[in-house]
């Protein structure tokens, strides 16, 4: 069965990165796959949090916002649950990947604002947001130039069951579809980092959820290669 | 390697479950794991939010709170993220059971209020739930009472990776120790309802995953047998 | 006219309290009251609120809650107007009692969270408050272990005119009814320390004023007495 | 001992009423007790609040303010706990006079609000409101034109005791030294609406009580023929 | 065609000012134009906003609010758009005639509080909140007596085109009914501190702005004078 | 004196306007002056605010927002006075060539989200605000087709006297620097919807006012030429 838009059940959507969108914030990224469209801005505070002051400790946070036009509907400016769980994935994915002490104590906030949201908004704002933390990195003086910043890369997909079909990356019409959703982030080396798997007022087998996480890691290969792609020479980790 | 309360890895903590705590909900019950209280409460309204007006079918929803006496530091009274993130965790669970049309147009609210925290308050809470909404059901009119409204029943546990080891049920020491974090909330028929696994600051292969996935299916079964005892006959499902 | 309960105009509900109900708070105390429950602990904070920074006295405050399945219709989470009045009323009824200095600077919060609401709730709350206090004062250290924290004991207790009769401890059907509400805070040595009388769109004279009185003495020393009880060889105070 | 203004004991502040003081409001008075200063003003709005729809009641409520220059240090303009305790009290004293059905299906709001401030604020509002009250009143069509809005009239003073003495009309600088503080509210005709009496980090005596109460009906006698003088022919009592 | 309430083009209002209005605000004064009437408080902090922390240079800001009674119409407390834009306008022209560094690091905060309401409201409180900071500057201590804090004096008044006519000071009925509003604040000396015009879905010609404009200054003329009489030896400029 | 980057007193910055930027919402303007960049989307609402339901008549508002990382130091979300003040302007300045009956009951919101800032960000998003709101007109059923919905067109831009000197259209740096500040709205034919000039702790002129009018009026010319091009056939006004 034939998805919606004509995809094979393993294709990600087109998939675009611009690097220094935005010329204040130092790390600046617009990441569209498909329609959905975030723009990740990484921020660097000299300041740490509270519980780090001291420590010799740096911190990376996420704040993650849906802009009022990104929805066919006009959706209200407000920070709801939904947000507040998304921020929170982003910053602890980044925070799996960075060697917090190499960072020195400073903070990095990575902004993913949402301008087009057609699914997928959260697991493209994890990939983005990887690339604008390491340019944001590249620009800040470290406590020792020789130590790498980050363990590994990050990205991040979303897979399905669509029609009884386990499915790559969902629009935003299989995602209202969908009985089973799974956000899956990984690093570039294979491991998981998260894995938040829902049944939508249904439940999954153990051998579902198998072929989910199969065509999760292969979506995240390619996502993989597309980052390494995007950054270059500043691609920060020894392949 | 023992664990630090000598349980063995598979092993769950003492659980008492008492229905009926407090007189004046009609679901109520108070819910242990080892030191982990939680009441579970669960109120009825004859209003349904307002995109489900008029659709004849209901709907079901949790609050979280932990009361400030909960943990050895007092907590202060606040609805953070990681609350509505639990919340939601709480209702999309329940409602993954439960069918809507044979509830009616009617609300139920369940509230998990920790009143001692050890660690797994979130699981405890759904297990608990599950019993206080069966309670609250019992009590109220449906529009066809010969038709169930769960389709099956619900349990949660959490699992992780601890000194190297995956282990079963963690209380805080544990929690806190833990480099891979795992809730896990199964249906008594042994399917997948949610999974949300956690790198902290770390990252897990599928071979461990496999491995999580397995501990929390077994305590998910002696849980679902504890609540059947509890529910007796008032358990709602065919066995 | 006897009352719907039973009880004569001078007789207090079934009382009932269970001291380290539970294990992280170092006060924890159910009083019940009829069907009126409460859980009051009681936390120790090492800093004091800005303005007795560097004065070498302590602080005692409280907060009240009603957790949503306490009342028989859900009570939404919000701290409203009679939220704050409730709470300013216990933590100044508890300093009217404690000896600031003899505390050294730090704080104690008392937090009376309401299990199951029957009438009643303010003043089970001070009288469960005190009980938790002594408990969480006897593990903290003192400037001078010699000089005592409490110059006294503390109780409350509500009385009311309903249909038209004086009488002690009103339950909710009897508050609904009651043209007169009237809370009383004593020490155990006989001493007002607030008093808090209310004509419900009605009024009353110094002759009910009287005998409100008279009765409200009566069910202190009976509360007085069972507090001690319950905290034995802990009772602060010399008798 | 004399009191530090040269007051006897039971003598009230020299006090000023002005009707009319402002033009938009239909009840709108200045009352000046010495320094204390508070423009009270009734405002009528045709709606009553929900769970009075349709009832044929109507409805009165208060609103207390202290403006921000009224204090010799700047007052931040926030509504704090103290604040919505005063205007519960207000609102529940006028309430205590009005007839509700004989207002009809509508509601008045009383809004006090503190120019200046020397103690004994929220006793000026509730003698000033009762004042703007009635002007409001007499401006609005009712059901029944013959049937009395009014069940008695309504005053309030502050008692305490200062330096051991029970005094009348305490001023700030009393009111900071008073080891009781009391306020009461009474109708002309001689009856307790409310009390609230409390021990400041201290305690106090039936007897002390009987004594405040008595100092506290004199200066409410005096208020009431002073509110009679204000209104003239609008005194809505018979006497 | 002649306004509405008889004044020509260029007629301001009556105007009374009352200085030391109240009696705990260092600064205080009550400035009405017609109906409409503002307190304005000046009240002195010693701390100054972070920003100016060690900086020897002090700070004056303003707040604007109406009272609930002052429209005809109760209006509800609250702080919306409007509020905040005119308290940021009041605030900016203040600190445009105050030598901030003869100020030394001290904050003067201008409290205008309207009592009653009939246009022209954020004008009137301008014009009132200078009178009321020249008095409360006139009572604290200068870090150089002999440097003058005010560099000029500061009025401010409304001007708006009225069924086609250019008019000056608009009562709440003009200003209803205009379609072009305009606020100008001035120096004493005539030079500009602010224009804030604003065609209300309508728009206005250079010509109608040179019409409105020498309006207003014919006003800031008078308002001026009056400011002047009113301060008498406090006025703080060499004329 | 030349400017910091090299541009005449009266020249603009180079000015880029990409239409249909993002998918979603019916209006979406990407407008880029210099470095400063505003997305512009325009959303419709079949509902328009309480105060016009039933009236035929429809509503335009606005929402202004700056994104964290469009400073180069990050830029907390929240909405705090300039950001309503400004888009209560933006709201303003719309409605004042819109025909509201023209558009029937509904409610069209454009919501201008700051991507990049480098002064002149409230009038850029005028400007684009404009574009939008055609958009999305554009795709709307109206009461009457023949009924023309704009009664003029709209753009805004900013002046100053930076140096001593007025210019035209000033960037951060300048905006920094300037001792006076003006934001000009006019229509397409010349006249003036809003001025708002401000004295930044200073005092200007007649004369400097009109050379900044005059400077206004030249650049609104040039941004007027540019939202033609812009919408080429869709350009709503007959010229």
């Amino acid at each position: 069965m034939p998805r919606h838009d004509g995809r094979s059940v393993s294709q990600l959507r087109p998939l675009k990165v611009k690097r220094k969108y935005t010329k204040n914030a130092p790390g600046s990224v617009l990441i569209q796959a498909g329609t959905t469209t975030v723009l990740c801005t990484a921020s660097v505070e000299s300041s740490v949090p509270p519980w780090l002051k001291g420590s010799e400790k740096g911190w990376v946070t996420a704040e993650y916002n849906m802009l009022p036009g990104s929805t066919p509907t006009r959706k209200a400016r407000k920070v709801d649950g939904r947000t507040t769980e998304i921020q929170r994935l982003i910053g602890r994915s980044l925070r799996a990947v960075v060697d917090l002490e190499a960072l020195g104590e400073q903070m990095i906030t990575v902004d993913c604002d949402v301008l087009d949201a057609d699914g997928g908004t959260r697991t493209a704002s994890i990939t983005g947001a990887f690339i604008a933390l390491v340019d944001a990195v590249s620009t800040i003086e470290l406590p020792d130039p020789k130590r790498s910043v980050f363990k590994d890369s990050l990205a991040a997909i979303s897979v399905g069951i669509v029609n009884g079909s386990p499915v790559l990356d969902l629009d935003y019409v299989e995602d209202f579809a969908a009985t089973v959703d799974m956000n899956v982030v990984m690093t570039g080396s294979g491991k998981f980092i998260e894995i938040q798997g829902t049944g939508e007022e249904a439940t999954f087998s153990e051998d579902e959820l198998s072929k989910l996480l199969k065509l999760a890691k292969g979506g995240i290969m390619e996502l993989t290669e597309m980052q390494q792609k995007a950054l270059g020479r500043k691609w920060p980790l020894v392949s």
